[in-house]
């Protein structure tokens, strides 16, 4: 989950919360305590082990947790398919899941992210001309045959979405290298501007009208944006440039044009943070997913935990 | 979930905790909320809509909800395999997984159980002499030989367990008969005993000695017991038969074996209950499982979403 690191492959194997099974937790009193069970299926009261997951240090201090393990896949094949828009490649996406594939990863790739990974880090790779946008798809498993016609299936998909090509990494190193570029995607944008991240998640179908509105948004505000990431989850990371925005229009404008862009998200069936996290700095766009009394439940639960807020303060509320 | 449905197969795809993205609830002040979003991913504040799973219509009634949905698969193939005793079919649940494979069921029937089953439905199927327990095994896929290979993999794993035979059903007919002597087990310990069904669950390398505890416990109280489930989960359903026990010791002195058979599954690192849940029935052995200041946390949380009370009052606490 770590930001900038290309982040977890979920889209097959699910999210961090499917593989905690228990929690020990430093309680705001000292009180030491196991949250459940070292069990899959636990029906025994509520379930503060999955209340705590992502609840940001807040409610107690996680120090120790007993996860679920799955067998290593045994093979994998890596493809990197470009697209002539935006919308084609994230349209895309869901075209793949709805023909009975589940990757490992779909990753969405905006063309000038790509082009500067490859500036930054020397890497020789020549983007197709017309190529807007980008899906690096992974798909894993225990038997390359069944793999190969998978990747077939999935041709057969994106082909009606005006694929322009799909390029299939053909060694280890190849992988490497095409992981890489999504890697170190966050990197280069923060190397080449000043930038805000935003980690936005919608429904998977949602992702074309996400991918519009984030920059119709942009236009109305004067901000460019690089966009990135876990398209399988419907997740991506909205990284608006400063570009030539002036100190002021950085500063106060742009406000306007973040929450726009999280009522667009919740208008979509979103949230306003898919795995980042809310902290000190998207607290105050809280109130544009959450009803004052969700909130309320939320802060309800903090006291509870915490009577005298002196777990990680200040932050989600 | 159903109790005496022969219960989910959840071992490779989940439990439905898994599956439940957002949920629409009605509070106990009448106002209407969605829990979350519909999304994937989620890091946007607490977790509401994993509290509320599990939560027994005490924090809120549930009248909508979001769901993952993931493709069918297209094959399956159904093994019954029989072992001498009740402890090497519980490990040989674990040897399964050890070697790679994730069933989408692993179930665990004790003879009797597959006797009264047999003889309440008017079976035709002959069981192995040497029989003491069995495990209903099932493996799918997109791929018959792959289905076939992981099949080989288990009966490998099997053998170290001295595994009496393994049956595969050669049929949809047969599939559905072998399905049927475990789904209408609930049914058939009904019609022959009084009985008191417990719901434990343990790590799944555990089952061993759960399945052992449980008949020392049994021999020291005096009760007879018939234990199936989903082996796969961990999750065995304990059906304690009245038997020739008499009225007063059913009514109280079982109970301090029960004590002792949640006890035995607290100290494996396990829970009282892994689906049926709490209710009024299990309410007082929460105290097994929790400390008080656990079962305060638990409270509060109530409390917060249920200041008078109203929601399902009396239950789980």
């Amino acid at each position: 989950m770590a930001h900038g690191s290309g982040g977890p492959r979920v889209v097959k194997y699910g999210t961090i919360r499917e593989y905690v099974l228990n929690f020990e937790v430093v309680l705001a009193d000292g009180t030491i305590l196991w949250t459940g069970a070292n069990t899959l299926k636990y029906a025994s009261g509520y379930n503060l082990t999955q209340l705590l997951i992502g609840s940001e240090g807040t409610l107690g201090i996680i120090t120790k947790m007993v996860l679920k393990l799955i067998p290593q896949p045994l093979h994998n094949v890596l493809m990197l398919a470009s697209f002539s828009t935006n919308e084609d490649a994230c349209a895309a996406v869901s075209s793949i899941f709805n023909v009975g594939i589940t990757p490992s990863a779909v990753e969405f790739m905006e063309r000038k992210g790509m082009e500067w990974v490859i500036e930054n880090d020397q890497i020789h790779f020549n983007l197709n001309p017309d190529a807007a946008a980008f899906l690096l798809i992974e798909v894993d498993g225990t038997n390359m045959d069944m793999l190969f016609n998978d990747c077939e299936t999935i041709n057969t998909a994106l082909e009606k979405y005006k694929c322009l090509e799909v390029l299939f990494a053909d060694s280890a190193t190849q992988k490497d290298e095409f992981w890489k570029i999504r890697r170190t995607m966050a990197v280069s944008v923060k190397s080449n501007s000043i930038y805000k991240e935003e980690d936005t998640v919608v429904p998977r179908a949602e992702l074309p009208k996400l991918i519009a509105g984030i920059k119709e948004i942009g236009l109305k505000y004067g901000f460019d944006s690089i966009c990135y990431g876990h398209a399988g989850d419907g997740n991506l990371h909205v990284n608006i440039l400063k570009g030539n925005m002036s100190d002021h229009a950085w500063q106060h404008d742009l406000k306007k044009g973040i929450v726009e862009l999280f009522q667009l998200t919740v208008k979509l069936g979103g949230t306003i943070s898919g795995e980042h996290g809310i902290g000190l700095v998207q607290k105050e766009y809280m109130h544009i997913k959450y009803s004052e009394i969700h909130l309320n439940l939320m802060r309800g639960i903090k006291k509870v935990f915490d009577p005298n807020g002196i777990l990680n303060p200040d932050k989600i509320f």
